[in-house]
């Protein structure tokens, strides 16, 4: 019997929220996280996008890419001060209600108990949700993130967003992994650039890309090929190695 | 006499290309290096987006954002592979012919010869410049950048991609820098959420952004003002001593 072929993999775009991004001040760690996390699991990450703390940007964005892709994971604008703005755009973007949920508000009491506090109400606005979201718990932090139709949002702190999406990722329709491998050359792309361009026309379901690199004296190349199938991804690892044994 | 307005800034988006930041195997450096330069000149970063290596989805992306924005800054894709496909992408969202141009090629040829090579037919390709671009320059590599209508195509190699940015933004009509100070809290946002709101009510000069850090025990958060007037923000660093005084 015919095995049915895999359904292609779900694909995703990342939205990073915030000025601090832009401007510099700190460089973000999130989107690089997710982008391995994803590859793990399959789901194809397509783009990523940084925004500035700015409400109709953050609902175009949304809008965008939230009909592109299946996924749209964000990250940032979730706590609680005044350039805390994410629930809020997402709510707009979906043209749904946002007000403090009772399931949320348990889980930051709780946590603040814990810590012998009381919420104050801007620790509260932490527990507003969008009607008919799902919550993204987390061990490290009281505000939970959540899911709205295909769109996930998460914290910015970077150990929040890490733990959201642990619990996230096993929830989402897992893909086929695409596996990587790297083979190493002492020499420059220009080199081997007439070989490679030859191996990606042969083996088009591999994505083949060259990332020079220089270390001291040496200008050298890591080509990395990307793809599902373990048998063709050996297969190229075996006409690299014979391109550099013909290139040395 | 009344002094006439500053202008607005200039805004800028930066496009990264390059499937190696989507799968996750090369965590960004440019984005970074880039927004902290643009804010030191003051040229406003609003948007950064990463694109696979593909020439549609890479056409596109140029075409929203450099009508977007004053600046687009690219990285990536401008090697001799078969992968570099940015400098086509650019030649064709402009619909401009692109060839090798003698000008890239003494630059390219000089470089190679200092090494005793002399350019295959593939490295002739990092010579190839859309019709009416303008080289950019660096003292790394032989395979200029360069600059078209608002676009400025870069390397993704970090170390050539800062030396292109050295060359090429003094080259751009600077802006008001924008300045950023620092006031860092030992509580955490919840507690001096009301007071921020508040500050950034009557500052709307300034933006206004509370980043919750935790060392060891403590939960704190750094609060950060950016703006152009600095005693606007020594105005706001010295409310923001009289929050933390009144807090602590």
């Amino acid at each position: 019997m015919p095995t049915a072929p895999a359904p292609p993999n779900p694909t995703a775009a990342m939205l990073v929220i915030g000025d601090e991004i832009l401007s510099g001040r700190t460089r973000d760690a999130n989107a690089y996280h997710l982008a391995g996390e994803l590859t793990r699991v399959g789901i194809d990450l397509r783009e990523i996008r940084v925004v500035p703390d700015d409400h109709d940007v953050i609902v175009d964005a949304l809008d965008a890419l939230r009909g592109a892709y299946t996924h749209v994971f964000t990250s940032g604008g979730i706590g609680p001060t005044h350039d805390d703005i994410t629930a809020d755009a997402v709510a707009a973007a979906f043209g749904v209600g946002i007000d403090v949920r009772d399931d949320a508000r348990e889980i930051l009491e709780t946590t603040l108990a814990a810590r012998g506090m009381t919420a104050t109400a801007d620790q509260l606005r932490m527990a507003r949700i969008p009607d008919g979201a799902t919550l993204i718990g987390n061990e490290l932090s009281g505000a939970p993130g959540f899911s709205i139709g295909n769109v996930h949002v998460m914290a910015g702190v970077p150990s929040i967003f890490v733990a959201m999406v642990a619990a996230l990722l096993p929830t989402l329709r897992a893909g086929t992994p695409r596996q990587s491998r790297e083979v190493r050359f002492e020499v420059g792309e220009g080199r081997i650039a007439a070989p490679l361009r030859e191996l990606a026309a042969t083996m088009p379901e591999l994505s083949i890309g060259s990332y020079p690199f220089r270390e001291g004296d040496v200008r050298g190349t890591n080509v990395v090929v990307r793809g599902t199938d373990p048998a063709l991804l050996d297969a190229a690892v075996t006409r690299l190695e014979a391109i550099r044994a013909a290139t040395t």
